[in-house]
């Protein structure tokens, strides 16, 4: 397998998908991915133009019972405190430090965006990739208990691994910070850096003092990009600057990122090309979180409509997937077409 | 050698780099080269942090007797001058179309800044794309007399390959408009668009009416990013997110570039892997241009001085390449110690 993902070519012998129930929502993907990849197809598309975006939170990680970066700026908000007296006198860092969550962001947006720029600031990059790093080794989702990194959906990481076989390049395009997703990114879903978009704060350049002096980016508590909603065509234009074949999403912060992807102008060339896009639907209140229309966080209500009046593919989790997380967690599905599918076909 | 390339493996049985002569200065490539692709040694970098950038104007393609996008931008103008009646009483543009471009330029970078936005926004990035493609086929550097986009340096292209084959992924950072150079920089270079960091104008998601609707990204007059000076490591940050192993430039605006990269504070790891940094420096005035520490355009001055105090690599362009240009102009260095040395070996 290692040697056939490596040399591109397509590993068909062995279910590339073992994680996911045979049934329509498995065979849209396979049938796209078969006719833009067959040379000769009409739908065929050059591995240069193979180009497939995933949003992270609620798409290829969980996002319950809150954001994991809202999570990881809580726990830092408990780290800087003693470096942060006057936090006892100013909220919502007072509520905070008293574990009262719900009076901390009783400021709403403008209070979580002051907890963000408190705890992702005042460090060099590389320093904050460190602290990052740290707090994925060390700490743990409250109800799966174990690393966040790991609370990863193991079927879109087989969907990743299947894609980059056919050639496509993977992107991740995040309304999650860019510095705070580029530590882990390699390791959980073999997306490199380089491939991560996201929304990002002011960096400055600074020349340190020391034998050799060091050169460095300072990370400064201002905002500079948000990827989400219709940031995300744009973040997908800045950072990739072509129109992606595929996209993956599950909230209403994806839609314009699915439209841009399949309501295509033109190609360079003047032809058009076929497109796909998918939402992950949280039907699975037992293993993972059901949620949709009315939820605060990861709320699919247009983009849900969107999906069925054009056709988008719409994962049901709970019946869809036969596990939720890369080690096990293995359920039959109670609906779905192919439930008790034995993994690893 | 086209099989060697797909499977990343050193190609050393011929010269890689043909068109440099032999020297001090091609040696250092070679043997950064060796030192951090051999496995066992203390200088490994993992082909994953193998990140290479490069400046384009003046590093990669020539810049003068101006940068070409501003060249460009005039071309446009002349396009763009029927659906413009108000550019007849209207400076930089009642100049530019009386031929004067000496007077259009009297109001300094606020008139090139505004020559450039007219000409740069209105449009959908597709459109914007289509037409640098068209510009690209039909316009003439002025004294080679062929299209700017083989106007484009032979052992940089060389080099680029060479780096390619042994593992590293190559980059551009250029103060250019990012939008101006994806259009070409894959055919030319072998960077394909997702690798190309510039500067940018605002964009704007749309979508437009129609059977079905099309989702575009509407380019508008508006500065986002200067990738250029300091705002080189913050592209670099930005898009790629590591630290580079080796970065190329030629002027003054690649400096902070060439910090970032060589005075590095440490890595993720903690471990400070070894660096590279080499500056283009235009001194065939006969076969190319010559200039430096005065040019207007391309001015090498502090950079040259830092290149010297921290021993980077220093490109004599009139006795370091053998060829100019793709298609040969080749000619023997008159002082460089491999004249005469034969092509291809």
């Amino acid at each position: 397998m290692t040697v056939l993902l490596a040399f591109g070519t397509v590993a068909r012998a062995q279910d590339p998908l073992p994680s996911w129930n045979d049934g329509a929502t498995k065979t849209s993907i396979t049938d796209f991915v078969g006719k833009v990849t067959r040379e000769g197809s009409a739908d065929f598309v050059p591995p240069a133009e193979r180009i497939a975006v995933f949003d992270n939170d609620g798409t290829l990680w969980c996002e319950q019972p809150m954001y994991f970066q809202f999570l990881f700026a809580l726990d830092r908000v408990k780290a800087l405190a003693p470096q942060h007296p006057e936090w006892k006198e100013k909220e919502p860092f007072v509520s905070l430090l008293k574990g009262d969550l719900k009076a901390a962001l009783a400021g709403g947006e403008k209070a979580m965006l002051e907890i963000v720029m408190a705890t992702h600031a005042g460090v060099s990059t590389e320093e904050f990739n460190a602290i990052v790093r740290e707090w994925m080794k060390t700490a743990h989702h409250p109800k799966y208990k174990r690393p966040y990194d790991t609370c990863i959906y193991q079927p879109m990481v087989e969907l990743l691994a299947y894609l980059r076989a056919n050639g496509f390049k993977t992107f991740i395009v995040s309304g999650g910070g860019v510095e705070f997703m580029r530590p882990w990114t390699e390791q959980a879903y073999g997306i490199p850096p380089e491939q991560v978009v996201g929304s990002s704060g002011v960096v400055k350049f600074e020349m340190k003092d020391g034998i050799p002096p060091a050169a460095v980016l300072m990370k400064e508590p201002k905002v500079e990009f948000i990827d989400d909603g219709p940031g995300k065509p744009v973040g997908i234009n800045r950072f990739i600057g072509r129109r992606p074949v595929m996209a993956f999403g599950n909230s209403d912060g994806d839609l314009q990122m699915l439209q841009y992807t399949t309501a295509g102008g033109p190609a360079a060339d003047g032809s058009k090309s076929p497109r796909f896009a998918l939402i992950v639907h949280h039907t699975d209140g037992e293993r993972e979180f059901a949620y949709d229309r009315t939820s605060h966080i990861g709320k699919l209500d247009k983009a849900l409509d969107a999906a069925r009046s054009n056709g988008w593919t719409v994962v049901n989790m709970k019946d869809d997937w036969k596990v939720i997380f890369p080690d096990g967690q293995v359920r039959s599905g109670t609906a779905g077409t192919g439930a008790g599918a034995g993994a690893g076909r």
